[in-house]
């Protein structure tokens, strides 16, 4: 395994996710509203249409509320206390567009935002916030025909556990015995099965996708990449094997006697994010007959020495945000393609290691599979 | 609609979920294990064999953590800090077997403890822990063809939107064309549509019994019953017709087209409970002709009165726990199996308004269903 692949993990805690200094202090609009992963009926969070975050959390007999949202490396957003004991506060400026993660430092104690939604992340399940994006209608929930996404309890004798896989298929997938493809598809350090349908929204971009014409239906299966059991600074640690049983010899086999799938090479792609994607790129150069789709999302690229001499994919699909150094993968994938690969970059404008470079990133790569 | 259905709606607050006094202080066993529920890595809280919660808490510059679960009426459990900066406690006593929903006031804020996973209950996702109870084995993921739970969205032209619900179908669904028939299955007031896979386990209890030979196999469909729409005190003024028609004429028209279903009244059953028993009590009387098997769990009961001049229910299933007077419910059933119903009364011993009375009520009913 070579030092390539662990550059965007690396990255992760070195993009910020914040766009500031465009915008005066004074010039900060008062256009609030609560957060769209609000939970039912909580007025805090709310973001305004720059991208500001403005917090608001009761604790009326407490010293100290930060939030670990904003400038990073100077310990977030401080709140203040107002007379009737919540704890207020906006970020010093705009947040980029998208998903962000956060938690709160309560008087030294780390807590989630009671006024939000959860997601898993960090090991944990940690307060999400959504910046509207200017492109965010390609993951909205529309009115058009939603495919399911379904949990799965998988047998699994490696690890002598059933696992939880969730699968999504499109609508109208019940009607019929129309086969279809499949994208194994993995998530990053610190999350699991469920990070690619909730921060994702992995089902609304192709129900939108699907319902535009823009590509053929395909199901989607994701599951726990057991990337989690080594801590963040051990990462060169993982080993790959444990997965990789699963996935190959017990995932599949259970996702093709279950559902109606296109049980062959070149119906079925392997894509992940940072730590997934390293997982991916591994696994498809073990496994070059099982595989026929290749997709690295902020997630190290594929040389030219890693394919040599293997069954040539169909496509290597490489991305990574614009605040990543997206040198890396725009230039890998420009030698595959002079070298006679199908190779794909993206670059998501304006974005970090985080989660709306992945829903472009899977928007973008959706079309150019199983061609 | 009649007052009775209330009753066990609002015995809610006023059943303790805990089982006193029969320990004596000095008698606490030292054999604490972390909760089933904690998140991944997570030593605490923890629970010992006699159902004694500990918890531990790091806010090292706080003044006060209290924790909802314990002595209701006194405010649940202080906690005492250390000096390395972590607040912990014991129960007073040990609690009822089973899931119980609890916070924490940090501070004078509510928040939840880092250390577990979260449910949705009382319109917010509260933290969870679980009391192993001596009976848990008809609940537990166990080594047995498991079915899926299917997150469906579907049209609703009454609410203008995509409405969400859980379809759990059991193993083996995807093969052949046999058709099931349908239970429909509400959760309480504060909870949604998550709460009967979550903290019900409806998924694995059937499993089991599937797997145990102990029923024939059918369909579960749990939905949001928009219960929250109004505030604890004010649940008199609910109104059950906008959720009757997002089920009636909504979401089974949608399941059965959509599902291998057996369409008809004798393979179509509600259920719910509390609160979800006061809706399938109003829908199953307004709608005789949709539903043939009605089940209460903590939710109330059927008069004779009720059910007169009215197309006959094939079973009516009626329960509760122990600790909430369950007369009623015995009564009642009693009542009308003299007047000729096929109607059944359980009682889960030991357990208040909490979902392991839910669990083995669903458990209890199943068999029942359908025949």
């Amino acid at each position: 395994m070579n030092k390539q692949c662990f550059t965007f993990i690396l990255a992760a805690s070195l993009t910020v996710g914040a766009a500031w200094a465009q915008v005066e202090k004074s010039a900060v609009k008062d256009d609030f509203k609560p957060s769209e992963l609000n939970q039912p009926g909580q007025e805090y969070p709310q973001v305004n249409s720059q991208g500001y975050v403005r917090f608001r959390i009761k604790a009326p007999q407490a010293d100290s509320v930060r939030v670990s949202l904003g400038l990073g490396g100077r310990g977030g957003t401080k709140l203040t206390k107002d007379p009737e004991g919540f704890f207020a506060g906006t970020t010093e400026g705009p947040m980029d567009e998208g998903f962000h993660y956060y938690h709160l430092n309560v008087d030294g104690g780390t807590f989630n935002d009671p006024g939000t939604l959860n997601y898993y992340g960090s090991i944990r399940w940690e307060s999400g916030i959504e910046i509207p994006a200017h492109d965010q209608d390609f993951y909205q929930l529309k009115s058009v025909p939603h495919g399911h996404v379904q949990q799965i309890l998988f047998p699994s004798k490696s690890t002598g556990t059933s696992r939880r896989a969730f699968v999504y298929t499109p609508a109208g997938y019940e009607k019929g015995n129309k086969r279809y493809p499949v994208l194994y598809l993995q998530h990053g350090w610190g999350e699991d099965e469920t990070a690619w349908s909730n921060q994702g929204r992995a089902n609304l971009i192709m129900d939108n996708l699907i319902a535009d014409g823009k590509i053929e239906p395909f199901i989607i299966v994701m599951t726990y990449g057991m990337t989690n059991e080594v801590k963040m600074g051990k990462i060169r640690e993982f080993k790959i094997e444990p997965f990789q049983t699963v996935l190959v010899d017990e995932l599949i086999p259970y996702v093709d006697a279950t559902f109606k799938t296109l049980a062959s090479r070149d119906k079925r792609a392997m894509a992940g994010l940072s730590m997934g994607g390293m997982e991916t790129r591994t696994i498809t150069l073990n496994k070059p007959d099982v595989f026929g789709y290749y997709a690295l999302l902020s997630g190290g690229v594929y040389s030219l020495e890693d394919l040599k001499d293997k069954t040539k994919p169909k496509l290597v699909f490489l991305s990574a945000g614009s605040k990543e150094k997206p040198d890396g993968v725009r230039n890998a994938a420009t030698a595959l393609k002079t070298a006679g690969y199908n190779s794909v970059s993206y670059v998501s404008e304006g974005t970090a290691h985080e989660f709306l470079t992945w829903r472009r990133s899977l928007y973008q790569m959706a079309p150019l599979l199983f061609k």
